[in-house]
């Protein structure tokens, strides 16, 4: 068991140690916590060893000129020069919170960034400034659209902040897959199926075997087949990577670089690194805010008070498991994996930092 | 088989009839049209009897005094008092269309609206901009979120429309549950199952009877069930339901009032009518428009030669269905279901308008 503040200050020792500044290591560690903190462990301390690979191998720039490619009142392309996703992320979203502030709303495309972990992080940073926020990237391919039998998308994950008055904010954040990659690598390593609608084989024929994706197979978008709307999960994802990579200029679809460090970078680019899009809306610029958070209380107490269905205790808000978490981990602490904990080991042998026994 | 022609002008002397302006009428009868001829017959003349029954009724305002609530240089409320969804929807888009051209993006949330028909038809009306179009829509309750028993959300659709070069549009246009509520009422007619994952009973047990929704049972969310995402559908339908009506004042979620004129209006209001949101961003906002098209029409190119599953012919782009159909539709005509004419005529006959039998 560790504590939130012993993981962040390791992280950001590490991210140190691998050349990033006080202030980048923090502002990456709060997002690595963030994970870990509501839950999302699949995106939390676990992608600490993605990234130090990756600077192993020298494809992670740890000293950033994240810069403004073309800006108009509202809206704004920036380049994240090649660095860790989170910090041209948080500059993203400041970016769209900022033009929001005077213009109304702000609306902001990456390119040339990398996994940015949680989006759930990006588009809570909206909450306190009484604005809705919004977040998504594209990430690499692993999904087939309807009707493919090939990886051309990722899982490309969006979110969505709202924010309330007496009652917590909503916060919508997902894959715009069934389940995440995670889910496979468990179920792989269990030795057990994973049901049907999640994954394909390499001819593009259902299969419940979870290795199918190490295997030529892809994972299948929200709606998992045609007949349960497959195609609007496809849709959904390719909306996300438009709004990213094409407008960004990154690197879209099935172009977008690996974030292993042992898979070869693809010979074909079709722009630069992974893309992200932020936006961020001022309530006020639709109606006062105290108005909204009135009613965005009374729309998060009608359906929370929905009649559950037979054998469920109650109907969640978004945002609801991920806030429950953090009261119990704030409580308990942060439980790692065992490989987790290995992975930490051997970066704090290699970079020489303590690492005490938990 | 009738012509595009023959059913618009049909369609333009029943909204006259009923007092709406020339204008108003043609406007309207372009929506219903581009229904049919994109082959979502759903949301075409089949709906126009609707319409004529809420009329009857007197619940439908023919001479609207569609108003700006509120407005700021890239965002607007407006109200369409109590009208027919698809002319505040038209002037929700345009302003939309409006504030973008000035300020980059627009950004309008629609109150006191009623249904508008098809998504897609006003994300497209910013093709023409070279803006990326946004439209999204409630609708009365019919489904469930995530764990509740009870329909508390619509089937809240949605549209993206994102301009290409040489290739045609992307234009998604998709409901937020794995399928429409009309396919239901056509499996239960044949007297067929409809499989499972798409309605559960009273109780919120999963079912495939396609008359459980008359008898207490719900729609589900895109995703189905929760192992298969249910609660992604949720949160779609739910951010279209905030957008459209917690932002603009319209009825949320279960009080938005039925478009059927047999069914009661609800007690208990949240807001006005129904509500729509719609969103418009200038392709030179962020990057230039001849960058943006070369690097889409790439994109459609990548997607369109995706290795398809085996048994499958090819790899679609959203929006291609629809251009399909309406390619094919020009040649041989509309079809209308039996029922369909037969409520042309009954309407005909009210309102004392010739109708030619085809």
């Amino acid at each position: 068991m560790y504590s939130c503040q012993y993981l962040s200050d390791f992280t950001q020792k590490v991210l140190q140690k691998m050349g990033f500044s006080q202030d980048d290591a923090a502002a990456c560690a709060k997002v690595f916590l963030a994970a870990e903190m509501r839950g999302i462990s699949t995106h939390g301390i676990i992608r600490l060893s993605d990234y130090f690979k990756l600077w192993e191998a020298g494809r992670i720039n740890v000293k950033p000129d994240i810069r403004m490619v073309h800006e108009s009142p509202c809206t704004a392309v920036m380049d994240g020069d090649g660095t860790i996703g989170m910090l041209p992320a948080i500059r993203g979203m400041q970016t769209a919170i900022a033009k929001a502030q005077t213009a109304g709303t702000g609306w902001v495309s990456v390119r040339n960034s990398s996994n940015f972990g949680i989006s759930g992080y990006y588009a809570m940073m909206a909450l306190e400034h009484d604005m809705i926020g919004f977040a998504c990237t594209n990430a690499s391919p692993l999904v087939a659209p309807t009707f493919a039998a090939v990886p051309m998308l990722g899982t490309n994950p969006m979110a969505i902040a709202i924010p309330a008055g007496k009652q917590p904010p909503f916060v919508a954040d997902f894959a715009t897959t069934p389940i995440t990659r995670g889910k496979f690598t468990i179920a792989a390593k269990k030795g057990e199926k994973i049901g049907f609608g999640y994954a394909q084989d390499a001819d593009g024929k259902p299969t419940n075997d979870p290795t199918s994706i190490e295997h030529g197979g892809t994972m299948l978008p929200l709606g998992g087949d045609r007949e349960h709307g497959s195609h609007k999960g496809y849709c959904l994802a390719a909306v996300v990577d438009i709004l990213s990579a094409v407008l960004s200029g990154a690197n879209f679809g099935p172009f977008v670089p690996p974030m292993m460090s042992y898979l070869p970078l693809l010979e074909q680019k079709s722009g630069e690194g992974w893309g992200h899009f932020f936006g961020a809306m001022r309530v006020d610029a639709f109606t006062p805010v105290s108005e909204f958070k009135t009613r965005m209380d009374k729309w998060i107490e009608v359906m929370r008070h929905a009649t559950p269905a037979k054998g469920q205790e109650r109907v969640l808000i978004p945002g609801d498991p991920e806030r429950e978490n953090e009261e119990r981990i704030a409580k308990e602490g942060i439980t790692l994996l065992p490989q987790v904990i290995a992975d930490m080991k051997i970066i704090a042998e290699k970079l020489k930092i303590p690492l005490h026994s938990h």
